[in-house]
C-alpha cells in the first residue's frame, strides 16, 4: 500500500485576506481591543484556516484510534493489555470519558480499531481495521513494517476524508493503547534529541520505580533504533499503529482544509512527527491542553504551542481536546455575532 | 435599609458525606485515578456543595451588575462614562460579549442597573434599580453612604434569591462600570495591605502614563480612607455599587446553597470582601479564570484559588466565568454518567 498523498502533497496556507478581515472585525466589536485574549486569536486563526468571515467549530468530529503495543511485554504499563479492547467496547457503549464528552458536547465520535491483542467484535461506532494484534516489541525490533505503517497512515487519512465528507469543521484525534506513552516518549526522544529521563513519565500511573524501568526500556529501543530522524523511519521503528494513524489524520485534515484540535501527550507526539514531515501543517494545529504527563511541556515548546487549557489531565482518548471545543465555539460565536461599536451606538475609546 | 441577613447569618458547610461518596465514585470510573485532573476535584466539590450524588451546572444564572463611578472625573479610564449605560443597552440587545455567551451556552442572563450617569430606559432583561447616578468620587470622599451600601448589598442578595427561586445550580456574577478597576484596586490595596503600584493595571486599556496617574488617584483615596479594613467600611468608602452588589450576591448564593463561579479582577475583589466578612463563604467560590489585569494574581493567591482558565482575558461582564461553565458541565457529566470498571467489564490496575 502506498503512503497517502497528504504525506507529501502541498498543504494549503491560511488565507491572509480572511485573516486580515477577521483582525479588523475583532477591533470593531464592543469590547476593549484584545480583552478577549486568546479567544480573539482563535477566531482570527480559524477564519484564515477555514477561509471564511464566519468561522465555525461545528460540526466537530472526534476519531479515537486504538491499538496494542508489543512493548507491553516489558511491563511498562500499570494496566494489562486486555484493557485496550475492553475500552473499545466501553467507547461503543458510551461509558468512557470521551463517549460522555462527545455526547454532552454534540460532537461526532467514531473509534478505529487498528489491532488489539484481544479480539474486538463488531460494535456500533467502531471501525474494525486491525493491522496486526498489536505492534512488535519496539525495544527489540521495529514496531511495524513499512507496509503496516502505510496502512496506519492511510487509516488516519481515511478518517480525515470521512470528516471532510461529513462537513466537519474541526477534527479531534484521540488515542487508546495500553503502553503507548512508551512508544510516544521514544519517538519524542529521537525527534527532540533528548534522553529518556527528560521525556518519560508515569503514563496511566507508574510509580517512580516503574518509570525508571520504562526509561531503561526506552533506552534499549533508542540504542536499537540509532539516530535516524526521518519521520517514516521513526514511526515504523518506534511507533504505535494509533500514533501513525493520528499523524496521517492530521496531515489529511490539513490537506483538506480542516483545522485540528490537538489533545495531549500522545497526539502531540503524532503532531510533531507530522510537522517534521510537513512543516506547513503547523498552522492547522490548535493545541487544546497541557497534559500532566511531564514530557508534554517539552513537546509543546518544540511545537511553539500555547495550549488553551492546563487542567492537569492525563487521560488521552482526545478528552482534553474535547474539553477545549467549547472555547472554540465561543470564540466563533463572539466573533460572528457580537455587535460593533458603530452598530450598537457604543462610544469607542478613540472616538470620544 | 438593613444589611441583608446573609451578610452575617451562618453559611452552610459542604456536606462531607456527599463529598466522600463523590471521591469514592471518581475512583471507580473507567479512567486511571486522577487522570481527569481538576475536573475530578470540581465534580467532588460540587457534589459536597449541592448535597447530591448527581452534581449539576444547570440551570446556570448570570447577573451583570452595572453602575457608574464618581472617580471617573479624575480621568482614570480609557473610555467615557457614557459607555456604562450604552453597554447596558447592548447587553439587552444581545450584542455584548456576555449576551452572546449566555445565549450560546444556554445560561439565564439578567442585568441590574444600580445607577449610571446617563439615564437607562426600560429594557427587556434589565432590572432598573438606580441607587444614585454613580458613586461619589472615592479619591475625595466616601463612595457611598451606609444606606446606599445596604441597598447595593440587598440588590445582590435579591439576585441570589431570584437564582434560588429559578432553581439555579450555579451563579455567575458579572460587572460593568467604567472606572471600576480603580475602585477594585483601592479595595484590594486595603484588604491585602499592598501599595497601589502592586495592584493597579491598565483596566480597559490605559497606557503606562495613565496607569501611573491611576495609581496616584488610588494613593489619594487610600490616604483619605486610612487603614480601616472592616468589609462594610471598605465597601462604603472605596466601592462601587456593582462591587457591593456582587459581594452581596455571593454571600446570598452561599447562604442559599448555590455555588458561585467567580469571574475576573472586579468579581474577585468582591469575593475577597465577602470572604473577609464571612470566611465560611470561601468553599462556595469556584474561580473561573486568571485575568490579564496584573493585580488579579495577588488576589487569587490571597484567596488560595486555582482558576480553571488562563486565557489572557480582561473584559469583565462575567465573560471569563461564562467560558468556564462548560468545564463544570463536563465535570458533572463525566461524574454522573461514566461507566465504572465493574459495570463496563474493564480490568482495573489493582484487580489483575
Amino acid at each position: 500500500m502506498p503512503l497517502p498523498p497528504s504525506w507529501s502533497s502541498p498543504i494549503p496556507e491560511p488565507d491572509p485576506d480572511f485573516t486580515e478581515r477577521a483582525k479588523a472585525r475583532q477591533d470593531q466589536l464592543t469590547k476593549p481591543q484584545g480583552s478577549l485574549g486568546q479567544l480573539e486569536q482563535l477566531a482570527i486563526q480559524l477564519a484564515g484556516l477555514q477561509g471564511t468571515d464566519q468561522p465555525a467549530a461545528d460540526p466537530a468530529a472526534i476519531t479515537v484510534f486504538a491499538a496494542d503495543h508489543g512493548v507491553c511485554r516489558e511491563g511498562v504499563s500499570a494496566y494489562p493489555q486486555a484493557v485496550t479492547a475492553q475500552m473499545i467496547a466501553n467507547f461503543a457503549a458510551g461509558g468512557a470519558a470521551i463517549s460522555v464528552l462527545a455526547k454532552q458536547l454534540g460532537a461526532i465520535l467514531e473509534v478505529v480499531n487498528l489491532g488489539t491483542v484481544a479480539p474486538v467484535k463488531d460494535l456500533p461506532g467502531v471501525r474494525n481495521a486491525p493491522i496486526a494484534p498489536g505492534t512488535a516489541n519496539l525495544a527489540d525490533e521495529p514496531a511495524m513494517s513499512r507496509a503496516q505503517l502505510a496502512t496506519a497512515l492511510q487509516e488516519g487519512d481515511l478518517a480525515a476524508q470521512r470528516t471532510a465528507n461529513g462537513g466537519g469543521r474541526i477534527f479531534i484525534g484521540g488515542d487508546m493503547g495500553i503502553g503507548n506513552t512508551t512508544s510516544a516518549s521514544a519517538i519524542a526522544c529521537i525527534l527532540l534529541n533528548q534522553p529518556p529521563k527528560a521525556l518519560t513519565g508515569p503514563g496511566t500511573g507508574l510509580d517512580p520505580q516503574g518509570i525508571k524501568h520504562k526509561e531503561a526500556v526506552i533506552e534499549r529501543a533508542l540504542k536499537r533504533h540509532g539516530t535516524a530522524a526521518d519521520p517514516a523511519d521513526v514511526l515504523a521503528s518506534l511507533g504505535g499503529f494509533e500514533i501513525a494513524a493520528l499523524t496521517g489524520a492530521m496531515l489529511g485534515c490539513a490537506a483538506r482544509g480542516i483545522p485540528v484540535l490537538v489533545d495531549g501527550f500522545i497526539v502531540s507526539v503524532a503532531a510533531l512527527v507530522a510537522v517534521r514531515q510537513q512543516p506547513s501543517v503547523r498552522p492547522w494545529l490548535l493545541f487544546a491542553h497541557q497534559s500532566a504527563e511531564p514530557g508534554h511541556q517539552s513537546l509543546l515548546a518544540a511545537l511553539d504551542a500555547q495550549p488553551l487549557l492546563q487542567l492537569g489531565m492525563r487521560l488521552g482518548e482526545g478528552s482534553g481536546a474535547a474539553l477545549a471545543l467549547p472555547l472554540l465555539r465561543s470564540a466563533c460565536a463572539l466573533h460572528n455575532t457580537m455587535a460593533s461599536f458603530a452598530g450598537a451606538g457604543v462610544t469607542d475609546r478613540d472616538t470620544h
